[in-house]
């Protein structure tokens, strides 16, 4: 092994099969091969590596399951990925502070399974749960439907354990919710796509468990008063956990893949859970039929587990169901307000038919976060050229209905040239400004964000 | 007027009369003399002000009401002090989108009025509310007794427009939850205390105003059994808005200063709100009654709205009542992790007996923020070192317990000696390089949080 490439005590392979199995992510990102691949174990390990790249110009790329959508993940230059997977240990369930303190590698559904088991909660959560992991969610600041009620990851983030560039450990936050000591440097962390830091540990809050769940399939024969339903719930103050909005194209992406028994001629449905004390819900649930109802929506009540399980699956079936339409699908995870969900479903439509290429659209319209999937094939270079150019017009199109071009995927390299058609060029050099306070050498994550 | 001082089309004052009315704030940190004092009412002319500032090598002070605790906006060396006190405008209430655009210098009561009277509801409520602006609230990430069900300031910021020191209007964040598009700006200037920019404007999430309140107040014979109430209604899973907690000194100064019929022989009390739906928060007042009354709690039900509003004057009343115990007040707001609150309020106890100095302690126990207030006279030199001298000594109580030396109120001036007994040099040193960043020249709340 090349020498520069050997840190003595540190698992670090450049055999040729590693370097490709870290080369890429779930983004379109161009694979690209890196030097090697470290698999720390602790802290320590982290701080040797990384100082040691530090020492010899070496690029760091932290990697969690993969799973990331924007290529955050996927070497650029001369770099070490550095893999968290093989620290992935729950560290300590603090059951009456309600935290829990884990190491980055630690899968998301695994971490809810453990705290369910004992009575907690753990809200965000990612269609990629099974596999994706803390630290990446950390990294991208990752969502997932119930962000509507509950947040971000961001708003479970206690405490954050790191490496800086040269090797030092930090320890930013902690086991208190309120705290106002200098600049949130947890916070800054969470988001930041590995160009600022190795993330090492967090310190997540945890909640109680939700006694009871109602789930709600509502099916509209009109996509817009899909939309309408939405801002009508919200503003009769019921805010559910979730609600999941396929449009027409989603549900027949999903039928024609594994059909669940979704009727395949509505224009759109909502999924929408509500969670709390059962009598709660009942009530909650009583007003969304009554708003449902009156915009021709039919409502069915998932009556078991295995019918609301079946309901999810159906959810969460879409991302492989649409690679049977079109071997290549252009993923944007744009957010506008609330109220403009359904004028940006119409906008994409509108856009869809002009260009002959299909647009599928679905996500968590509670909040607005809509995942946009253009539908191409990667191999006729014609049509993935005019997939890759609607990109900017699905950016444009939600920049002016006042929303943001990525709601909890991240920039990565994916969306660093469209950047700029968001944020402006002060606040884009704040940005690059702390970044050089992080890491002068610019080793974390290089390419990323910036470009 | 000083030809430095004269900034065309600007309201700005040299007049001895206004530099004293804004030379000090509601900490005891020794007041000094600004410049100048200028009273901008639009973006516009905080830009103007502040660029003339970067320009002449002007410090600048924002000033909402100046009801900090830590000294944040009293002046050091020369500078300018910012009076937000002229752009007090709501500029925008978004009910579909659950948000409100309002300028630095509105006060938080009002807002909270104007809200709950269009159904909705902005939980953060320092005790000063009536007085406080959401711009101070915003610059030392205020809490209040609601943070422990709805989190603090930082968590109802959507978005920021503010000044960076050469002029520039920056803006970030937005009008949607869910954004990850490179840093976290905004986060980054919740609780910097005026020390990177001037914030000008301030999105805000609201929320639907709960149904309906259930408040009820508990009396303990021992301080300790106070402490695990609060424990254990949170493990319970019941999750109040508020549970205030006040010892027997608290009581007794409340009872001599404005007799509102507290029973003066108790050792502590607990002082709890639940909110939600009617049906909820009925159950949960019983599970806190039973808990309370197996730790031999005695619960009083508060019956109607007056009721519950004499219970919080009294709650509200503890500030002003202390003065009567002593001329001056050392207030610090540490923060322990909520099981460690019984401890912390144990050894405080024990400070103040072998000290001879009275301590008194209340505060936000179901998040573990305490007030402890180390009540002497400034004018007897020696008590009053004494007094100082103590505060070290909480403070290291405090960190030893896991906690943080300010929950709410920020560092300031007031703290700024003790910032490095929680914060290491690493993360200082990023935070001074984020500093760096935002203000080179330094001109932006000099002395602050870094002294």
């Amino acid at each position: 092994m090349d020498n520069l490439l050997n840190i003595p005590g540190i698992e670090i392979s450049t055999g040729k099969e590693d370097l490709l199995c870290y080369s890429f992510d779930a983004s379109n990102a161009e694979a690209a091969l890196p030097m090697a691949v470290a698999w720390p174990r602790k802290t320590d390990e982290v701080a040797r590596i990384i100082k040691h790249a530090y020492e010899n110009n070496l690029g760091i790329i932290s990697r969690g399951a993969g799973t990331g959508m924007a290529g955050a993940s996927v070497p650029r230059g001369r770099g070490i990925v550095l893999s968290f997977e093989k620290m992935k240990k729950i560290l300590d369930v603090d059951t009456r502070n309600m935290t829990v303190v884990v190491e980055p590698g630690v899968i998301n559904g695994r971490l809810q399974k453990e705290l369910e088991y004992l009575g907690f909660f753990y809200p965000p959560d990612p269609a990629s749960l099974n596999t994706c992991t803390i630290g990446g969610n950390v990294a991208t600041n990752a969502g997932g439907p119930r962000a509507l009620k509950y947040g971000v990851t961001r708003d479970y983030v206690m405490g954050i354990e790191a490496v800086i560039p040269d090797g030092a450990v930090i320890s930013t936050g902690g086991k208190t919710h309120k705290r106002v000591v200098g600049y949130d440097l947890k916070g800054l962390l969470v988001g930041s796509e590995g160009t600022l830091a190795a993330i090492t540990k967090i310190r997540l809050k945890m909640l109680p468990l939700p006694e009871d769940i109602i789930t709600l399939l509502v099916l509209f024969s009109d996509l817009e008063a899909s939309g309408t339903a939405v801002a009508k719930i919200i503003s009769s103050k019921v805010i559910p956990r979730t609600m999941e909005l396929l449009d027409r194209s989603s549900i027949e992406a999903i039928e024609n893949y594994k059909p669940t028994g979704l009727p395949a001629d509505v224009d759109a449905l909502l999924l929408i859970e509500l969670d709390g004390y059962p009598a709660t819900i009942k009530k909650e649930a009583e007003r969304v039929v009554d708003i449902c109802n009156t915009l021709r929506g039919e409502v069915i009540v998932a009556e078991d587990t295995m019918a609301r399980e079946r309901l999810w699956e159906a959810r969460r079936s879409i991302s492989p169901a649409l690679y049977h339409l079109k071997p290549t699908k252009i993923n944007e995870d744009i957010v506008v307000p609330r109220d403009k969900v359904p004028a940006v479903l119409v906008e994409l439509r509108k856009l869809s038919e002009s260009s002959g290429i299909k647009i599928i659209s679905f996500g968590h319209a509670g909040d607005g976060n809509i995942h946009v999937n253009i539908m191409v094939d990667v191999n006729n270079k014609e049509e993935y050229r005019k997939g890759r150019e609607l990109v900017k017009k699905v950016f444009e199109i939600t920049l002016k209905l006042g929303g943001s071009i990525s709601g909890e995927h991240g920039i990565g390299l994916m969306k660093a040239p469209y950047l700029n058609m968001e944020v402006k060029e002060k606040e884009l050099g704040l940005m690059r400004g702390i970044k050089g306070v992080f890491d002068p050498k610019g080793i974390m994550n290089p390419g990323k964000i910036f470009g």
